[in-house]
């Protein structure tokens, strides 16, 4: 069965977008990409501020309440749907609540092949590029570096620390086969 | 049975993205927001110069190809399966097909319940604000305010030519019940 | 003497950057455009969030505190500069003292001839517009609208609340002759 | 006499507009940050396809006309002016020019003092971040890498390759005193 699905997982300002975007560079085919920013810009503005919502605290936590729960479980279905009416789509997650998070896509994913990818980056390194990026509040690379891999299983990790995002790449692409 | 998701059709400068983002905030319950804009935003970069892809041509006119077609009919698909999971979307597209455009999604929605609204805005009008926002190739506003509604059947018509975005999505609202 | 300074002054949402970007479209020569978001980014980021730099409150306040008026009063020296050294050059700036900002800039100019334009927009349909971009704290748009124009003197005054900003930017550049 | 004025010189995607954050972040006064990219935002939307504005060929070549250079050589001295009235301000730029565009800066500097800082980044690992960014022409990082720096003089170079934007900030900042 063909791999239609790739899953980055990583904590904020590992390097996972870099990553995607060379990913659909290299691949030979087109692939959709899909993250959760994508789908915190789909979600109203006021969610952005509320409990109900996302909350971006000044310590760098981040929190979720039910409505986000629930518009993000219906956003899971869809993705998986794209796949399964034949596109080929990668999406990078947060997986804030570690192995949970991953069960989440496992059960929508039903037997659909999928492609787990670890993006790791030491926390230190994440936390600086978080200063270079200067549109996080600081405090959220540190502070999901190891916890959104907690029970996570992979296909395969990369390690962004000090290997270039189109590195990481070609490595991703030559695990697809 | 409840509507779970409205599509907006309009032509480029229209003012579609301002009334989904009034909708999204006048509306009682969290409507996810997706476009045509945020799809070409999800596919590589590389087919944003393609003719497989999407071509933005210096005189305004879109033509697209074969693997834009292939990925947005998934993409559609994949809008509709979110809604079939429980969430609500609102969607704002550019029927540049017209009537088959709209087919397309009438196709992915089976019998889900859906507002259909057209996006108008007078020809001169949508030229002046695709110079006011600087960020579109000249002359798609004009190429396009017309032939996207042709054939197009809608629930609801609201015009921006001389109507505000909130108050637009004011009469969207009060149709929806 | 060559007009080479256009000012506008007007509240959050009132269109300044719209009718700025008309502008550089309609008028013959090249015009640099400059205004209070491009000063804002900047400066560090850290000041976006500091009694010291610049506080957005969550009622559409905005309080600047000593740095911020620090380096803007620099930055206006250095834009009125670019002026002096043969730039044309468009400003868009909220005058949140009235006529005591309009005061800083005609200390800086000296001599040099400028256009001063209001621009004004009926606060509640500034408030839609507020919602309708979906990036802005909500309320900055009401709280400016009027204590903006306070004591401030213009040549031209332009009203986008039925006016589009291509027509403003039209009376404007009549106007500089 | 304090430095108020940093210059960082390199090609596209060699890392400067991280440094610049960081910069901002670890150092204890507030410094602006400008640079050629805001430059090219403030001119008018034409001039970016212009051969009397800035044309980027498809090659990843860049080109300059004669407007380019009008306001190009006014912005240098509107820069500096912000300098002598009392501001910090730290500017990226990219010397197509070599030492020639330095030259540019030293006549409007005058007996400023300023701190030259070239950022340098090996061509093919600047060509990888540059499929990363998804948002510039491929060929530019290459075009660029080493004829930015032909015949300019430095108070100290960075290298981005194997360096992260926070380190090498942290290097400019020691250096300042």
């Amino acid at each position: 069965m063909t791999t239609r699905v790739i899953i980055l997982n990583g904590g904020s300002s590992s390097g996972k977008s870099g990553i995607v975007r060379c990913l659909q560079a290299v691949l030979p085919d087109q692939w959709l990409a899909f993250g959760v920013d994508s789908l915190v810009e789909a979600m109203p503005a006021r969610m952005r501020a509320s409990d109900e919502g996302i909350v971006f605290a000044a310590d760098g936590g981040v929190s979720v309440g039910a409505d986000f729960r629930a518009l993000d479980a219906a956003w899971v279905e869809g993705i998986v749907a794209m796949a399964r009416a034949g596109a080929r789509v990668v999406i990078d997650d947060v997986f804030l609540g570690g192995a949970a998070s991953q069960q989440r896509w496992q059960k929508a994913l039903g037997g659909l092949a999928v492609l787990w990818v670890g993006v790791r980056c030491e926390s230190a390194v994440a936390a600086g590029r978080e200063i270079a990026r200067g549109d996080r509040v600081p405090g959220m690379a540190a502070a999901q570096a190891e916890v959104v891999h907690e029970g996570v299983f992979y296909d395969l990790e990369v390690d962004t620390t000090r290997t270039e995002s189109l590195e990481c790449a070609r490595s991703i692409a030559a695990h697809l086969g």
